[in-house]
């Protein structure tokens, strides 16, 4: 610890998740955060930070739109706009780390660093969101299987009924206990606000599933998807999905899915002015015991 | 050789061409056509058929609309009829082909053969086709770069002048001696019909290149993109691209593109009335030592 000013930079991130054992930092596993933290400590080498994250994403699953926070030091600053080479110009911090922890050879070419900016103040890249999005992709019987895209689109063998999907995923909205739809943590609430659930077909027929919540439980997309999937498959009612959300334990009714058809795709966070107070009200759910997801 | 009447199937095929070292068949290396012949020999065990082609696509490069056929006898037709299981009834000979091939380990996901039908009479995988049309995807410097898409995109360090692009590529449309942006080949023309060749931005910014010609020389397209690029990059004006077509002489003033952002999309048949004459022109032509690409 330190008690130098620090400057906050907001980082948004992509990763094809195929390759990684999720997000978390893990001792001996190839991970998302792993693999970033030691290409910052590549950079700056002396106190590299470490980062703070919207959604730790579990093994396989992807991000188009994951943000992240760290925490730099004056000297550092100083050292990220130092300029490379005679007669070049100093460059800004927040574009030099972009543009070097995209040259590290480890991030491969499976992360990509889209942007880095000064975060405003009272920003947390974890307590400040207000809503999650995510998508998950199945190629059913009867849309394109395309095997470029097959790394992040689950292929369903028989044909799904969209219309079906779509009228049981609206009634599902609201706020609810999701016991029945999260895997369970100690401390973790499992009331969520789910704020959309649509199921859309593109143009090569592939099912998109769009989700938002304030936050997800543990593997409550997935067992959302996979209560879909059987509705689609006309093995279950859409009244049954509530009525397994209305027993508020687990069940063997549906699959929870693979992870490799889904994506976080965004992060919402709110004004400027009102981060700091987004934050404090989190952080205080969570010492209530309401837990993060 | 038999004199027993065959049935030609017509394959649509799609790969993702990264781990293969290209279309054709070749000892110890895993290639499109190896993998599925070997496929198409463990579904027919005896006196399986070799397929013809459309594009014989290069290492890396990848295909969504790919074309081949494939002749199948009397009794292979019967074997992939036969119904499996008790109370099964006979299948389709072409779905059930589909079928099997998609189930064979060996094509991983990374092959998947989107249709089969019964060839109209005179159909010639090879020697029909009208046009071939290959798009070709690069994210610059201002296009999202999303990881996720990587396979079939090249990421390019710098940012590209899209209507200086379109301009030159407009210009360089329709039937020409292209000798300067082909790999020479034995006994092969370099004269085509270049239909069509324009440039986009999709809505994340990538640029996306579309090709279409009756067929291209040996690496036109890749050379045609990487003429482009120069252009873009302000280090080739649009008329130099005409003048080094004129020389008739391969130069170094651009440079032919990496395989990854290369995609065979579609190749395009003349109605069934005319699918014979067709293959008989081309092979006619080819006979005469112009070649085929």
């Amino acid at each position: 610890m330190t008690d130098e000013p620090l400057t906050r930079l907001r980082l948004d991130i992509s990763y094809d998740g195929t390759d990684f054992a999720g997000w978390a930092r893990q001792p001996g596993l190839r991970t998302v955060q792993g693999e970033l933290e030691a290409a910052i400590a590549t950079v700056l080498r002396v106190n590299p930070p470490t980062l703070t994250v919207a959604g730790r994403t579990d093994a396989g699953v992807h991000a188009t739109g994951q943000v992240a926070h760290l925490d730099l030091t004056d000297a550092q600053l100083t050292h990220l706009a130092k300029p490379h080479g005679r007669g070049a110009k100093p460059m800004d911090p927040a574009r030099a780390i972009v543009k070097r922890l995209n040259g590290i050879a480890g991030l491969r070419s499976d992360i990509h660093v889209r942007s880095a900016i000064v975060a405003p103040r009272g920003f947390d890249a974890r307590f400040s969101p207000v809503y999650r999005r995510y998508q998950y992709r199945i190629a059913d019987a009867t849309a394109e299987r395309n095997p470029l895209l097959r790394r992040h689109t689950l292929w369903y063998p028989a044909e799904l009924d969209l219309d079906a999907m779509t009228r049981a995923a609206n009634e599902l909205l609201g706020l609810h206990d999701w016991a029945a739809y999260c895997r369970p943590r100690e401390g973790a609430t499992t009331i969520r606000e789910l704020q959309e659930f649509g199921w859309r077909r593109d143009d090569t027929g592939v099912l998109i599933a769009s989700l938002t919540a304030d936050a997800f439980c543990h593997s409550m997309v997935r067992a959302l998807v996979g209560a879909s999937v059987s509705v689609g498959a006309g093995r279950l009612s859409g009244e049954r999905l509530l009525g397994i959300r209305a027993e508020a334990t687990r069940t063997s009714e549906f699959k929870v899915m693979p992870a490799q058809g889904l994506t976080l795709v965004e992060v919402g966070y709110p004004a400027d002015a009102e981060l700091a107070v987004r934050a404090a009200q989190t952080r205080a759910r969570r010492d209530r015991g309401d837990g993060l997801g």
